[in-house]
């Protein structure tokens, strides 16, 4: 297949490298910044612009990969001619592009993209939408060739999907922080956690989350849960509301349950 | 050295059964049930007893992994002789020892146990605490011969060490939990999100929590955060208010970073 990316971000750049490795043909690489641009189109020889209406409407698929506050400008300029035209976004809806263009998807792959760690195409999921059959069995194609593991998720799915994905990924990370700050304040080094922290997720490898809670409040342990809010008040006060929070809902699923 | 170990769970068990693989005696295991003392005590070559009264005080180290709240009621009956007393309770303070013993300590694996997933004490961190010079002496030499990662901390230490591990184990955990209540809603292969969250760890494995913070919260994208809300309303509203606290939290460190 003929692929135009628009976006030399880390997801740009992450999928335009896959899909140019999976042998397909990486036509022009899009950035706002035209170094950018060139320095990606260079690994997948390619060609490169930052000039949004110089796209060739010659591809078959047109991956969007741009903030998703970009999305629905970039798509009242850009023509695809005949061919698809799919953002990456998790948050994004496909009526973005409705009454602008007729053969649109999503070309969603659910991972955190950074500049300096590579995301494994053989484990991520990818999860793909289109607006009609054809859109959506081209996407899955190309999904297929540089994916392992497929999904074909409606636009709800979606939504609970990047939910999901906010509280495993950005809410677990938070946790960590407010971690870290408790090991500085008392002089103690964060990678002790570290052991634990991978252990926790060993477990829920082959675990249902919710059958492996432990801890103070999935014991009822009162006495534990009242020394640790003393402890944040006196020593981590910000924190507090949070401990009681997830405490509680720990302690009221612990109830139910009964 | 001589150890006696009192209590045949999930931590007394792992760490009679990586004492005795280091090389030392491992003298009688003491737990309620003595079928339960009788199988631990089979595997490391050592006496059982489900009498606590009838534990032979000769031995140099007594560990007490013991439920928190028996911890106290355990110390008030046991007579170590000589031996040093030391309890593997990340919650409880030295002092419960305190008129009763002289020779007492911590002797803390910052790790979750269960029963079917083995501890690596190649990778923990072992956090010893003592009464006197020749408690933590000794009680670090123990901790040295069979894990690598011993670290000596005083009782605010431990406190504030027990509290970052209910961030990173108890609380994340929750928050997989709530991701697979809504996977499970939306008819969603919850295996689809492990990767992200594998991810999630190898990013701090090199880096900072609060610097490689990202999400809606973190880039401020509030129509995102609205979108997300509103969802949570109709599909999940247990999980409303876990999702604005956390994400007020990281929206105020982002403001305090400005």
């Amino acid at each position: 297949m003929k692929i135009t990316i628009i976006g030399s971000g880390n997801v740009g750049t992450a999928l335009a490298k896959r899909i140019f490795s999976c042998g397909h043909l990486i036509h022009q690489i899009y950035s706002r910044e035209l170094a950018k641009a060139e320095t990606l189109a260079n690994a997948v020889n390619a060609a490169a612009t930052d000039d949004i209406k110089r796209l060739d409407p010659e591809s078959d698929i047109y991956i969007l990969a741009v903030n998703d506050d970009a999305i629905s400008a970039v798509s009242n300029i850009i023509n695809p001619g005949k061919g698809i035209l799919a953002h990456t976004s998790g948050a994004t809806s496909l009526r973005v592009f409705e009454g602008k263009h007729s053969n649109y998807g999503v070309f969603y792959p659910l991972q955190t993209f950074s500049a300096n760690l590579e995301p494994d195409f053989e484990e991520l999921p990818l999860c793909v939408t289109g607006s009609n059959s054809n859109s959506l069995e081209n996407l899955a194609q190309l999904a297929k060739s540089i994916c392992p593991n497929v999904y074909i998720i409606n636009e709800e799915q979606r939504k609970g999907l990047h939910v999901a994905a906010v509280f495993v990924n950005n809410f677990s990370n938070f946790l960590f922080s407010a971690a870290y700050d408790i090991c500085e304040k008392e002089n103690l080094d964060f990678n002790m956690l570290k052991p634990l922290i991978r252990q926790t997720i060993r477990k829920i490898e082959t675990e249902i989350p919710g059958q492996v809670q432990t801890g103070p409040a999935a014991r009822g342990d009162e006495g534990t849960i009242f020394n640790h809010l003393a402890w944040l008040d006196e020593h981590n006060p910000d924190l507090s509301p949070i401990y009681k929070m997830l405490t509680t809902s720990i302690l009221n699923i612990k109830r139910l349950k009964k």
